[in-house]
């Protein structure tokens, strides 16, 4: 059961998915605090506890990506995922981040607008710099070269946040084959959050 | 100095590279013990150093991925990493995990086959189907299905293995864009180890 | 003002567009039934509306593709419609069908799960075939042979309706570039639609 | 017989292909005028009447789009069919399209280097910017932006003119689709056309 | 005047190209040789004589590979430059070569559908899978095995005649390259030829 | 025999190869130079007697356009083969113009960097636009225009020189895909070469 989501039916990942109450501790209180958070516990969490030390060290990595600095916020990491993501077509990831960016913009519109075409969302060249770096280590990273961190740079980016762009891009290439190659679902939850 | 090679004087990275005694002690642990081990320090630990906590982060989770199991050994783990990186051309992970399969299978001359191209360096079914599921998992990410798991199953990996081919293959889509797109060069010391 | 979004203020074309005062009392009427159906203009008819002659000429094709037929309803061709476009990446399609298939569907859950990734929605046999034939028609067409034909027919399509599946996806193929190549941006209000 | 090829015996559509004699009149008299400008019936026409309303439909849009303009004249309308159904490989576009720009230039050797390689025929500045931009429209829609539009204008064109560059390649990506994905095959009498 | 067309005045060559009476008498044979057996001298000749040397090592070796043999005839000697040069777009290949088939099929039409589309042309099983051979030899190089030779034994190839299709095939992607990267541009009178 | 290699037996290729004995003269003469030079005979030389003739043609060819000139040195031709090779992902290539380059250069850890990524080799611009225009060749030869050639003359090249970096890069568009169809191995000897 643990492994299907409720209203559809569909399981959550190819691969078995153990009970919460198996799990070692520390994953356990992930789980809850998430649920304290969020409401539920995000299915990736669930699937990824297949391997539950995969799923720590990951995690452990994964989150501090997203802790915002001065000119690189919540919502632009976060639409550095959905960028990323619709390049490779992640169904988990897209529907999980694009809800995470309508509720760090705060505007459900232009967060749908960002995650399907950034090009056509109306961003500002800034924004737009930096999610064109973000597909450009996705889709070519062997054209990449020092002109590119100047670029961002010259938009006011520090050399640690250029470096979390690429950071930040290089793991949801991680992400969106995990997921993609795993078969995770995303939870329904997500579908109606911050609308 | 630290960033720089000493042969050729090449910048190991597009991004500062800082003297590793500034770094938290627990790195300069992991410097040393990679010193001790392999004679030097890599050069994706110094360049990732530019940002510690994340370099840390980062090998807590990469280094595990190529702990062996009884149906994917060490060099089959490695050579994934080459099969991945071939397809995305990075210089870094070539060169580097290159050499780690020279090493991990004692035979040079296999070990540059596989690297180059894995579909005619006379491997098995069993270890061709392996990599042909990282390079999906690299290029088709989409089209991946439960009938890839099946496959692997049939050739006597666990359900735990087969996850591992998956998560290498997707570890490696991040290492490789992580050194292209911060222009990270490989020590000069890999070329000539293990032939 | 025409050409503007009210909330986002974001232009809907990146070619002028007429008030619809201006406009042949045939389209003022389509605008008309639109309003009172839907609730608003569909934004891809006040961009087209630029060349009336050609608006006309292409929605008298148009809708008649959307048509149900025993063996491919509404929802089925909708399902054609965004599994096409998102191929494509194109916003307003995506935007605008995802809405549709929401509507026709009755869930919204499943409908974006087609919308993003049909493949692992939970569809059975018979629409996963139809929706890749959608998709060999716009990414490989070269490719397409009798056998895809006949691969329809076995999951009971009749003849004219496997050309339905042909011609709708081409037709995405025709209105994603326009909408992609004019700049064209979906009304806010889709949205928030069937939700 | 009506759906053969006189000569080769060739079937010109995997679909069936009704008897003239049973479509509605108004196609009869289509085909009737085809007759008599061309001296016979295009097998799109013929291949397509497997739907006769749609057909209908279809024709009425497509026929505007070769409507020549002060800036954009028949042959170079004819130059975006071709340049866009090479991109795409489309025979029966290619065949029935590059007899059609013979015709229209008057210059059988002009017209067959467009057909195959636009870029290498010699074309001035301006024609090029054209089919670059239908190219654009086809390969890279996602891609296209306003600049894209402020360059054909700068060149002469309308922005009537430069919409119909788009609405045109974007015409031929429909009927490329429809005619690879169906089979037609282009009359035998193309192929020695204004030769 | 050597390097420009008669009609068109289109140069026939990026590179300069020199009097046919400064070249070494051994391609001054060849050229006459030309001139009475085509009526005219192949432009690419005339281009590649910028490099005598080159040219005259060039074409001792590709002409040998148009040598017919028991199952594989002049004929499909040319289907295989046709389809391997419509593949990468090659103007100068597909005016000659197609000219070539015409001549060697002494079918215009037949011979024009395989030029522009082989998959379309109503072709055996046999000559299907030789033409699949040297497009996949053309594209995917990496996936060629052993299986695809074994396929064309199947048909009646001998192990020579498949050689000659993989030879054939790498050839064309040999000249296709030399005549879009150095611009050659066919001789005006190939379009008229053997229609 | 003849057609296994020595320590790992695997077959030199997928198609007969003769003993050399039975070859002609001058090929035999051929292989007992290479064996004096380079103490081995090329596995290249040995697959491709399977077809005797059009050994001596190519290699007729093939030799001479690696015969240095002032501006276009012995190493920079190499350079150009494992460009090219490293794009179409060629072994036999890879392996023997990799250790032809280390050679070359005098200098293994360079010629690695170049043969598996010249952009970040260190490489000054002249040489990466002489490795940039082998490259566009490669994957994008309909892309190829008169401004490729100026730029190469721009940093010194002869017209003779650039077109061959033309040629170069073409042919091994011939060898890459001779290897890689014909599963041609490179010999063992060559990795340890010039280390």
């Amino acid at each position: 059961m643990t492994g299907t989501e409720k209203k559809t039916g569909v399981p959550i990942s190819w691969f078995p998915v153990p009970d919460e109450s198996e799990l070692p501790e520390s994953l356990q209180g992930l789980f809850a605090k998430a649920r304290e958070n969020l409401g539920f516990v995000p299915n990736v969490f669930r699937a990824y506890s297949f391997r539950p030390e995969r799923l720590s060290a990951w995690f452990s990595h994964f989150k501090i990506l997203h802790e915002p600095t001065e000119n690189l916020s919540v919502a632009e990491r976060e639409m550095v995922a959905v960028a990323v993501s619709m390049e490779n077509g992640c169904l988990y990831c897209l529907v999980a981040h694009g809800a995470a960016l309508r509720e760090a913009l705060g505007d459900p519109i232009l967060a749908d607008r960002i995650t399907l075409d950034y090009r056509r969302a109306g961003l500002d060249e800034r924004r737009t710099a930096i999610l064109d770096l973000a597909v450009k280590v996705t889709n070519e990273p062997l054209e990449c070269s020092p002109e590119d961190i100047e670029k961002l740079k010259g938009f006011g980016l520090t050399l640690e946040e250029v470096w979390d762009v690429i950071e930040i891009a290089s793991m949801y290439n991680f992400t969106n084959r995990m997921s993609l190659a795993c078969g995770k679902i995303p939870n329904e939850e997500y579908h109606a959050l911050a609308r």
